[in-house]
């Protein structure tokens, strides 16, 4: 007994026609409607009930192959395979080949980057900075340069504490640490909380840099898939049975690098997930105040009523990357692991930049950069969708409505490697998928960071990728 | 068969008899002349040799046995003990009491704080660094608040170099990795080279937060006894080759808390024992520039010609703590995962500290900011030994002639965790022994630091610790 697929193929979908069978299967399995072990069709029936040719079955049976989604039984037919083992991201460090890119390298100026997710150095509010410095400098003096406590300079923490109400985030300044930067944030969450052996999930595609801090710790990774509302609850609710993790590491809100926002109903239903299950959620707000409509995106903390959900909110995306400051909202129970993690890292973080940031707070310039900030990233966000809708043809895209990033699905055979490297030519950065998953989504989508570029340069840029997408097609059909 | 001590009861040495027997029996343990196994001469025939009586013989062997240096045979005698499970040190994060004591924490006012290794405030260059601050913000501008590079800014990697030539340490800036202070350093070493069941061996007594470090990646710590010219060589090779550490932490110059330098004998010989056995050598330099003699003390690394030393300087003690940065000089071997953990870590350091710290030192005003340091820390240094002297009556003291920190051997019977609290309850704040080593050492030993006091406060501080000590002797004797 196969079962009964529901859905037309349409002739008029630029994705070609196995593409679409291989697409809607997949998300099937992903989405937990397709369990493990399950019969898919054989190819005969599925290609007469749709009305296609076996070879277009096969083709979309065999990338689900490749995907590690399903297995041919030699003799009886094609299977969801149980998904475990094959699901731990063993490869997690930075996929950069060295020297190449890091963090913080510039490709040139004559070089348009869609790969820096920090905001367009035109929109750091520098004047207000070295007013609020020499403010600090004046009537701190020394005190600035000494050493601060770990777990933060208690007036910033009152601040932030204030600020987090803004985001309808009730805490008390004993729940907030300072850190610096949100890598770090995930780094000391991981010290003290991730032990050799642990199973961590994190979203698949992700950021690659909080993978690399759990297997630096020994831990074992296992990648759940994600759709465009959050990851699918079924799949994600037997996994959880099968690894028994001990944290989730999740972007909620205008993940990187999909852009994608989970709905209420399955933030709401992770947080239940993690008290039956016993896991803890690092959830990192990396971009949760870029909201582009009128709805504010709601942090997953909001709904955390059994202080299961570790907060971390970085200052990097909407003040500046190198003010190197971001916070943690930490329940109870870890707080004091939390602090000597970070006196182990790095004793205190820059006295004088929080001494900043707090009166940059205190003054209301944050809440007043953060409305200038999103009103200018707001043109460039509908620049750059009406550029990759008019350049880009072929390729398909879920408008996030927020955030720094765009998860550009590439035309068929199109592939963000070779996509990556013609552009680099060109004088064009993009991220291609693999940097973020491995397998087949990876290789066919692209990430375009908008954050970074002007609405010219945002023309300019998409229309190469739009022209060397192409040259790419045509190779493939020569 | 014992053996024949050559030494001598002093009747006026202020140690008691029983005590001068363990120090003298211990060292010779510790210096490997008393291999495990060894016999220690009866107590009758020991207390005739010494002409004491048997029960002060008992006595010190009794500490002997407490430190876990000897054991008794039933019926056989006493033997020294063959050293090694015991030496893991499995209780390595910080002794502070939560809330009570962590770094930056202030104890008020009216308190004299002997526990601070930073400079005293009134000696930061505020001045000199708001002018080289003006200037970076003018000239820079924006550029100084995006992403670094992960290794670091490049002027200031090579300022750094022509930096160590000055310290006669040889490289290129290829070597030079900038990180957010020397705690980071460690961590950042310890993510590129430290797996989950390693040896690392430590000096003991030591400093904690290293430590803490190595235990938090799941490895083995082994305390390395140190004497006051470095570790005992003999027993240091036994150790090496019964554990196979991956790495040794040392601070060969006014070590912390000793105040200890080892001689340039035992510097190479440690390169040498590396080479043989191969391992790496992590030499924290936290306070090599601070000679008080015209002798400058040389770091390992200027003997390391097999690549062996990892480097780390910072700028916490020479400049200001708050400016959170230190360098590492990086072997070429590991560099690359040296990046790679500090990407995993904090992204990079900031961007504006690191450009301030170039400026400074490009114009001088380290250099000059060194000598001054130098000669008003000398003048702490020397009222300090000065006071001690006075007030601490049968402690004694091997005068570092350097560094931050002197390590006080308290008179006999008088236990540093007893009068760290009596001391407190008169607000003078020392660091017990046993925050550095849980055993005896730690316990007849407090390590006191006088760059951040006064020249008027260490006199009435040290006079307090005299008295609290003179009020317990009195105790111990009714």
């Amino acid at each position: 007994m196969g079962l009964k697929f529901e859905f037309e193929i349409k002739e008029n979908n630029e994705d070609a026609k196995y593409f679409q069978i291989y697409s809607h299967i997949r998300d099937l399995i992903l989405n937990g409607a397709l369990p493990g072990g399950s019969k898919l069709p054989s190819i005969r029936i599925l290609s007469k009930d749709l009305n296609v040719n076996t070879l277009t079955v096969i083709n979309a049976y065999k990338m689900l192959e490749k995907d590690k989604l399903v297995y041919k039984k030699e003799g009886s037919g094609t299977y969801v395979l149980p998904r475990d083992k094959e699901l731990i991201i063993d490869d997690g460090m930075f996929y950069f080949e060295p020297g190449e890119r890091e963090f913080g390298y510039s490709y040139g100026e004559d070089v348009i980057d869609f790969t820096s997710s920090a905001p367009d150095p035109g929109l750091f509010p520098i004047k207000d900075f070295k007013k609020v410095m020499d403010k600090v400098l004046e009537e701190d003096g020394a005190s600035a340069f000494m050493y601060h406590t770990s777990t933060g300079y208690l007036p910033l923490r009152k601040a932030l504490r204030d600020y987090s109400k803004s985001y309808e985030i009730e805490c008390s300044e004993e729940d907030i640490y300072i850190v610096s930067g949100a890598q770090q944030g995930i780094d000391i969450i991981a010290k003290a909380t991730v032990k050799n052996g642990d199973y961590i999930f994190v979203e698949s595609p992700t950021y690659s840099g909080a993978v690399a801090v759990f297997k630096s710790r020994g831990a074992k990774i296992i990648g759940v898939p994600l759709l465009s509302d959050g990851p699918g609850l079924k799949e994600l609710e037997r996994l959880v049975r099968q690894f028994r993790p001990s944290l989730f590491y999740a972007m909620p809100n205008f993940q990187n690098p999909t852009g994608y926002t989970y709905s209420e109903r399955k933030k709401k239903y992770l947080l239940l997930l993690a008290k039956k299950y016993d896991f803890m959620i690092l959830e990192d707000d990396y971009a949760g105040d870029l909201s582009y409509t009128k709805k504010d995106a709601m942090p997953l903390k909001v709904f955390d009523l059994d202080n299961r959900v570790i907060y971390i909110k970085s200052f990097s995306k909407v003040f500046m990357p190198g003010l190197r400051l971001a916070y943690l909202i930490v329940p109870e129970g870890i707080r004091s692991k939390t602090a000597d993690a970070k006196i182990a890292t790095d004793i205190s973080s820059s006295g004088l930049m929080q001494r900043v940031l707090c009166n940059y707070i205190k003054d209301g310039i944050l809440e007043r950069h953060t409305k200038y900030l999103k009103k200018e990233l707001a043109i460039r966000y509908l620049e750059m969708v009406r550029a990759i809708r008019k350049h880009i043809r072929g390729g398909s895209l879920i408008e996030p409505k927020g955030g720094l990033n765009l998860w550009v699905k590439l035309p068929m055979g199109v592939t963000s490697d070779k996509l990556y490297k013609r552009c680099l030519q060109k004088k064009v950065v993009i991220s291609p998928g693999v940097f973020y998953n491995r397998d087949d989504m990876g290789l066919f989508h692209i990430r375009l960071s908008f954050s970074g570029v002007s609405v010219e340069e945002i023309w300019e840029g998409v229309s190469v990728i739009g022209l060397e997408i192409e040259d790419i097609k045509s190779e493939l059909s020569n």
